[in-house]
């Protein structure tokens, strides 16, 4: 038995609680808070602020937290006393945070289980793996659809936007014509954005239209297409967490091309997402069982260990 | 550098040879063949007769032979003396052949690699983490469109068959709707078998056609299409080794459904079997250099065993 703490209780944290609930070799002792644990309805909320309290008492630290400020400030204070699984996900920062949380769990003898969920993660893999079998080739990896959620917060914060939601859609007609792509293509060559917008009551369309196209490093470069929508509509048709995406190889051998392609079509991001990380508690577990102290991450994890348990592998899957 | 033996020179030798060419970090020293190396015009053939004159001079042994007799024969006196790597696919057999070759290793200090390619390999991996990141779906394998070399010889054998090529397809129609597909489908209910058949002058094409498709065990459960056709157009269109196929898992979260999907689309199969055999060499040294010695598979192996150096993994793929 697994005993597991989660910190942070948004979308993940809650598509997290569901899932651990259902795995039979996990506890789930407490989900921490920065809020009034008392504010919300949930008898296993407890206060960030009383973490140490469970030191000894649960196995496996699960950060449900952002990766803007959140992850690199807490992971670090964290990992010095619990073993961690997170899904750091500013992929320019992993390197030097995979340093530190390296270098702190080692310290303790814990282990920092880094940059789990699918991108990065299970796409990291792919890419890796496909890149090992396949060295001559291109690698494209797209995205969606699904919603941006940096995007749609940029747009949220033009003047006269009330709502606003950003997909992210991968070119079709690309993906159906891989074979013949011979390089790996810039994100804004295979990929549109999709804006809904709910305005202000007065506020100039083509105005926020004009801001969102141009907006620097997030549409400028991309084809996107605006579209503005009453409040009704958004709440009918926009609330809902999907996600997916394709990770595809094409590589040259002697006798033709191989095509490698993972794909993932997502009812939840959010659930999918945990359901990585509940994998990654099983390897992070078996990482401190072996004494292999220190961060992980999914390219150096040996696959058993994600595993439910380890019997009779052979039989079942090879 | 590491210094590579192939033995045997079949479809997937021939690929073997011409990957491993293609490696900076690898040496070909010897071809084994149990013909005579004079009659094939290729100077590193060596007779198998030999193959214990190499021992310190070749670092790991590909084993490119058949599953039926050859590997289980061969690859235990091989591995008393070597390191290998082997592609065995009996599915039914793999356990007692690791347990044979784990225990062979091992005493002599050495590695077996046994049963990479892709299936059993790649999608055997593929199954293993899909199921662990969503443990509550259903898995569904499809192969396809590619030639069974089986079912092709069964087809061959019956008389007035002069030559014969069988092809499984996967159902398209079911793939495109997995989502609603609530369990592990039997493989003759998720494929059909195309047959092209060049008859003997005066066969009767009834009576042919007849005994393919209540050929017990290959084709009486599955729709099989037989089709009659010319020695030109058999030599023309069906010389190929494409092939392919899906590992798709169906997971159910408490908000939906996640679909996890694995695609392969392959010009060569044998070219695509010896790039994996290839990355499992880099695997098989990393295990004995690690001294981790005995038989691993794919489920064991951590994936930067397979990457051609270690240099800034994490800045290239999470």
């Amino acid at each position: 038995m697994i005993r597991v703490g989660i910190v942070g209780y948004g979308n993940l944290g809650r598509s997290l609680e569901a899932l651990i609930d259902l795995e039979e070799n996990m506890e789930l002792v407490k989900i921490f808070t920065r809020r009034d644990p008392s504010s919300i309805d949930n008898s296993r909320m407890e206060s960030l602020d009383n973490i140490l309290d469970y030191k000894g008492k649960i196995d496996v630290m699960v950060l449900a937290l952002g990766s803007a400020t959140d992850i690199p400030e807490m992971g670090p204070k964290i990992t010095e006393h619990f073993n961690t699984v997170d899904s750091f996900d500013t992929h320019a920062k992993i390197p030097e945070y995979f340093a530190e949380m390296d270098k702190i769990s080692k310290e303790n003898n814990l282990v920092s289980f880094i940059s789990t969920g699918w991108d990065p993660g299970l796409f990291s893999l792919n890419r890796m793996i496909a890149e090992s079998i396949l060295p001559r080739g291109n690698t494209n990896t797209f995205w969606g659809k699904g919603v941006s959620q940096g995007h749609s917060d940029a747009v949220r914060r033009i003047a006269g936007v009330k709502n606003a939601i950003q997909y992210t859609i991968p070119k079709q007609e690309i993906i159906d014509e891989i074979y013949n792509v011979e390089r790996s293509l810039k994100s804004y060559e295979t990929h549109l954005r999709e804006v809904f917008v709910v305005a202000e009551e007065g506020a100039n369309q083509e105005d926020i239209r004009n801001e969102i196209v141009t907006m620097k490093n997030y549409f400028d470069e991309y084809e996107t297409i605006v579209n503005f929508i009453s409040e009704e509509e958004f709440e009918r048709e926009h609330t809902g967490m999907p996600h997916g995406g394709h990770v595809i190889r094409v590589g040259e051998t002697p006798n033709g091309k191989e095509i490698y392609k993972l794909s993932l079509e997502l009812d939840s991001n959010p659930d999918f997402t945990a359901s990585v990380n509940v994998a990654c508690i099983r390897a992070c577990q078996r990482f401190f069982e072996n004494n292999n102290f220190g961060s992980h991450t999914v390219l150096d994890t040996p696959p058993v260990y994600y595993a439910s348990n380890n019997i009779n592998l052979l039989n079942k899957y090879l």
